[in-house]
């Protein structure tokens, strides 16, 4: 952890080329925002044999897309690679976990949508978030939407968790103002939910509390994207990663959830436009939300429910209500006489 | 994690047993605290032929100590066990966090003080610690004075880590008061030694500041054992030990070393010696700590440097300034022209 720790990665696979057999390649998924970037093979240490993807961000991990994935890798290799780089955002992240499960187990990244249907430990795995947020690099999870059924489920298993982890805040210098902020409200959001939920533990809040206390350092800093932001903003990364395996969400992620299934909108950006729409549940964390998106001269896409059809309309209100954990966590088990069809619409109508 | 969490202990070795076959066997390290208490084999899930051990805490671990419970273990086991339950404190888990190494590894002990020289993965080790501060059911070291030469120091290893952990503040609540307040303060005095220092990262610094916050709230509250306290504290020892992996203590364990290592005081009450005498160098934190005494009603043995000879002096001394990496992180490379050996016995008669 720290600025400059980029340049022990190529030591971190080597030790794991040494560990493995001289003969050993490393697999690395970098997000293709780098594609073009000069002198990254010397920097990430990528040999001339090694295999090497550029993954593409513009939509979010899907079984198949994996599966495809995998199986191409698994053309470059005639035997398991000495680990595997994910070097990018939550869904170079993911995607390299996933395919680290897979090269495995075998079977179809479907398979192990669940909790602990991992058998065999993963391939050894090193990741590199190059954006603060999602907390990929410290969960034991990694997310997919199931192309045939939908489902937008991880394999949740102690064995996707990462190996090892190189924290440089170096590498977010360059990410675009809106997604940086979008992204690390991630952190934010997840942490606020599950301080107001009713599921909760100690060890869970610990971690809750200091990932939004850096969350208000960097929201409310004159510069969100400062050397000294940047660094704390990548541990509260790392911290909510670390909340998540103990706590539950509320009310935002389920209608953010809608969004992104109906709509097919990315998942920080729709966190941040459903609490925009949420200030009756949250008033308070609201208020800061707002006040952060000011201070940072942030703006949120508008509309984005407007002129629906009734029946996307139903949908959403289906893929957001179908939540039941995170909304009982928030509202009681009888949230339904809370978040009717007529209300849960009318708040999708005010995004 | 939460009250009677332990209930859940008999499942977890028996998950172990159903993984191993049929006939594993367990073994349980026990705080001798808890050797006549009814119920216990019941509680934690001990059957008829699992291996138990009842660890006397009236000293630290030694390396010989070690050797001996090992090929006393050994002697009961005809393959590995399903797990190791270590049931206590801090000196319960590291002995039990040896011993996992040792069935795995071979040799003795003292072959494994330092870093990263445990070979292969340990037997599978479940934490369930009955006492909160030290933090050894987070870390990654077991610490172990060395017989033959004094040396204090632990197996530094990812191995030693142990795979689950059972926190139940239940377990707490039968804690002698001041014996709670000192290894309590375990947690609060490493975190407040790693503020203050200069090898620092952000990661750490994250983990130390929220256990800190959770000490303060127990120990100013108005009893530090009240079930909230105990469930802070045992948080806060968590959160502590994580701290310990990424970060460096100060100016006071050198000198609760010293204290440990001439005149054979527990860690922890040397711990909180070691500060009583230190305002000088942590000044609003000595002042916060005895405010946290106060509140507590809680004393310390007083006058544990009087009358000693000229060479025990020398000898803590010696034992004081070995520790380069702590005290540079407090004081900067130069540390022996502030700690002179005249300033650091006039500290010590001070104890």
């Amino acid at each position: 952890m720290g600025r400059g720790a980029i340049s022990q990665l190529p030591a971190f696979v080597d030790a794991r080329r040494d560990t493995v057999g001289p003969r050993a390649k490393a697999v690395y998924l970098i997000d293709s925002f780098f594609a073009r970037q000069p002198d990254l093979n010397r920097r990430l240490g990528i040999r001339n044999d090694d295999v090497v993807r550029y993954v593409d961000t513009t939509n979010e991990p899907t079984t198949d897309g994996i599966d495809v994935l995998t199986s191409e890798i698994q053309g470059e290799l005639s035997n398991l690679p000495a680990t595997i780089v994910g070097f990018g955002g939550g869904t170079t992240m993911d995607t390299a976990k996933a395919i680290a499960n897979l090269l495995t187990n075998g079977g179809n990244a479907a398979d192990y949508q669940g909790w602990d249907l991992v058998k065999v430990p993963a391939v050894h795995k090193i990741a590199v978030p190059t954006i603060s947020g999602t907390g990929s690099e410290a969960t034991r999870t990694c997310v997919m939407t199931n192309t045939k059924s939908g489902l937008k489920l991880g394999m949740n298993s102690d064995y996707t968790v990462f190996d090892q982890m190189v924290l440089d805040p170096d590498l977010t210098a360059t990410v675009p103002r809106d997604q940086y902020f979008y992204t690390g409200m991630d952190a934010y959001i997840h942490c606020i939910e599950a301080l107001a939920g009713s599921y909760r533990n100690a060890v869970g809040d610990a971690y809750s509390r200091e990932t939004v206390n850096l969350c208000r350092q960097v929201f409310l800093a004159r510069d969100m994207m400062s050397d000294e932001s940047r660094e704390h903003l990548m541990v509260a990364s790392y911290l909510g990663g670390c909340a998540i395996a103990t706590s539950y969400v509320g009310v935002v992620h389920p209608f953010s959830a809608g969004l992104s299934v109906v709509l097919g909108l990315h998942h920080c950006v729709a966190n941040c436009i459903a609490l925009n729409a949420l200030s009756e549940f949250y008033p308070v964390e609201h208020k800061e939300f707002r006040l952060m998106m000011e201070q940072q001269k942030v703006s949120l896409p508008r509309g984005v429910c407007a002129s629906l059809t009734e029946s996307q309309y139903e949908r959403l209100v289906a893929a957001t209500v179908v939540h039941a954990k995170p909304l009982t966590n928030a509202l009681g088990p009888d949230f339904r006489s809370i978040l009717t069809d007529e209300r849960v619409i009318d708040i999708f109508k005010r995004m």
